[in-house]
């Protein structure tokens, strides 16, 4: 059976980026920009003052008093009219550009003014003092983003003082999230005597937006081919496409038959690993480009139906799928190491992602593995923040000991 | 002067959590859980099969190996007709509620069919393999969430599970950005000789999602104060209302002035900080219960216009009010411990939050300073993915010693 790491490895092999397309700059927070960003003019674009108070020349408050004739008022948009000559100021605005001759910006509160006359009570103060000079962020031309920057809040800032309101960059994906089962009813619904209410449904659309993808709710398909077709067909228009139940080994496991009908070919079927070993995991059913021109095809996951198996999966496979369309790195979300804070042993099993409570300790980080019924057990997952990861073969494990981790 | 401590300590006794409303579960992800939930029923609500195979009673395949007659097939979602007796087996799919008298299955691996004889070829199985008892999950009456918990993904699915289709929580508060100053045109614009664009809103508006509100973007005000008790007016139906620009000593610096006017009452301005010292906090503007009934009034922040001040005082102020509205603990985004991995020197100085980079080394957070030319240089901070404190005492700081620092 296919190690996890192998599964990824085929996984990242079949996801291919999304192209580049333009998003408006408001909608790009977090997505990676996909060119170099270079300045098209200096920034700022012209001396600028750095305070309100007065623009002046250095030369002239070198004692750090002075009595300066006022010139003018600039404020923060307007052009200066006038040169500071000597024994000139001009009221200077914050933003403000400078004017011709003055150097140096004499804060508001180290001033007094009469009538057109200021008076000037500072230390000396060296040239440039409270102004910044045109280019000093950025020279027209300077290179100011890399390609493969994720974008964050000040790196959005620097691209609208650039005059980007649309950026290169790779979209966030849209998942569809269909549940089957004839045991499921909608959780508004009161189950009957062998039913359960969906919870997969909505803890995958939680996932999927953490992820960076865009969940698409399909709802609930039976265990019935038309239906499931059907709903199958709605899902194969996203970029991906995750179902949960329906795949492992029982006469009803219809997914891997019906995706196979809808010319969904298989990447792989099964994992080593513990929950989640029946994963299914293909691409296909789509024909030729579509609207967005970047994808022609759909990337189908047939999740587990126990819900930590599905959980499992999700953080494992979908969440590295939607990272790698849209170009994040590293593809997968990488383990923090932990220090496990109590004793531990395990017997010979499949390698396990057990879930766990993970707290950050001065200057590390802890792990406490949370008591846990195996992956139906979705309410016992709940003390938990995350999974960590015990490699499978028996072993006691001590206080102390790291493990690898990944937080929810 | 407020130092920052102080400034967050009045800001917390200032804004009071929402009080709670019923959110959608879709859209709580990421909100404090207003209520303890207890499971209204035992689950899973009945005996279950974990896997698809054979039903079983224990005692017959002791040995690992039998012939039993297969008397059903019990799918998910149905009840089972007919007891299993001994010699008998009902073929059961996972998550099928488990026939009276087996307590075992095994596995469809471990079988081969033969008509209506099933072959068993299995290791002797502990009562219950494969199985999950009724309320081993979770008893009617237990506890399964408390009141604070954040909603995460397995947490949301186990409130699925439970029948919460919508959850008692604290919405995010919506908060609104409004720019300020002659000297900006939008994004799309060529600015003019003393213009530059309006940087700040798209940055403050990427801060707001993180930290967890809804950003309601008002676009640029002239200082012109019309204009602003217009837009102003906007502003303060939302929770909180960002503006930038015009706070500082300039006779243009309407902002407080017109906020007065408006009943907007100040609770601090200036803090002991760099950049960041004239930000502008206060209250009120609105009279009576709004339509959520849990706000009676708006708060309102004046931040400095030059983008880095906006910057670091967003993450330090305005995340807190949001956090605090929603009920997040701890208030205040905690602080991770870096080592810093050059040496630095400072001269005396507000303290001040440098923009830095913070790498996760093996077990432990390294950060560096990044070059950056104060609080107008926001293309310097594009190389920063946080900030990191620095106290303002005069200082050799070595390569290796701690500092606080603050992811963006």
């Amino acid at each position: 059976m296919l190690t996890v790491a192998a599964a990824i490895e085929k996984l990242v092999a079949t996801v291919q980026p999304f192209g580049l397309t333009d998003i408006t700059l408001e909608d790009s927070l977090g997505l990676v920009l996909g060119e170099d960003v270079y300045s098209p003019e200096d920034i700022p674009p012209f001396d600028k003052s750095l305070m309100d108070g007065y623009a002046v020349r250095s030369r002239d408050v070198s004692s750090g008093f002075a009595s300066l004739r006022v010139t003018e008022i600039i404020t923060a948009g307007r052009v200066p009219m006038k040169n500071v000559g000597a024994g000139e100021a001009a009221q200077i605005m914050t933003g403000a550009p400078m004017p011709g001759g003055a150097d140096v910006v004499v804060k508001i509160e180290e001033t007094s003014r009469d009538g057109d006359q200021v008076l000037i009570k500072t230390v000396p103060l060296r040239v440039g003092t409270n102004t910044i000079l045109r280019g000093t962020s950025a020279s027209a031309g300077d290179r100011v983003l890399r390609i493969g920057d994720v974008l964050s809040a000040p790196r959005i800032g620097a691209l609208a003082e650039l005059g980007y309101a649309v950026v290169p960059a790779r979209r966030r994906p849209n998942v569809a999230v269909l549940a089957t089962g004839d045991e499921l009813v909608p959780i508004e619904e009161k189950p009957g005597p062998a039913q359960i209410r969906n919870s997969n449904a909505s803890m995958l659309a939680a996932q999927i937006e953490i992820a960076g993808g865009i969940p698409v709710r399909l709802g609930i398909a039976r265990d019935d081919r038309d239906e499931l077709r059907l709903k199958i067909q709605q899902g194969l228009q996203c970029d991906i496409l995750v179902l949960s139940g329906g795949v492992s080994a029982g006469t009803l496991d219809l997914v891997p038959i019906t995706l196979a009908e809808m010319g969904v070919t298989e990447i792989f079927h099964k994992v080593d690993m513990k929950p989640g070993k029946p994963i299914w995991f293909g691409k296909g059913g789509r024909n030729g480009l579509t609207d967005h021109g970047d994808c022609s095809q759909c990337y189908v996951f047939g999740l587990p139906g126990n819900p930590v198996s599905s959980l499992v999966c999700c953080e494992l496979f979908v969440r590295t799928a939607i990272r790698r369309l849209m170009g994040l790195v590293p593809v997968m979300v990488p383990p923090k190491l932990a220090k496990l804070e109590h004793d531990y042993s395990t017997r010979p099993d499949r390698p396990t992602y057990h879930p766990a409570r993970l707290t950050q300790r001065a200057g590390s980080l802890a792990v406490t593995l949370v008591p846990w019924h195996g992956s139906s057990d979705l309410c016992g997952t709940v003390a938990a923040n995350g999974m960590a990861y015990l490699s499978g073969e028996a072993r006691q494990y001590r206080a102390g000991d790291e493990l690898e981790t990944f937080g929810w």
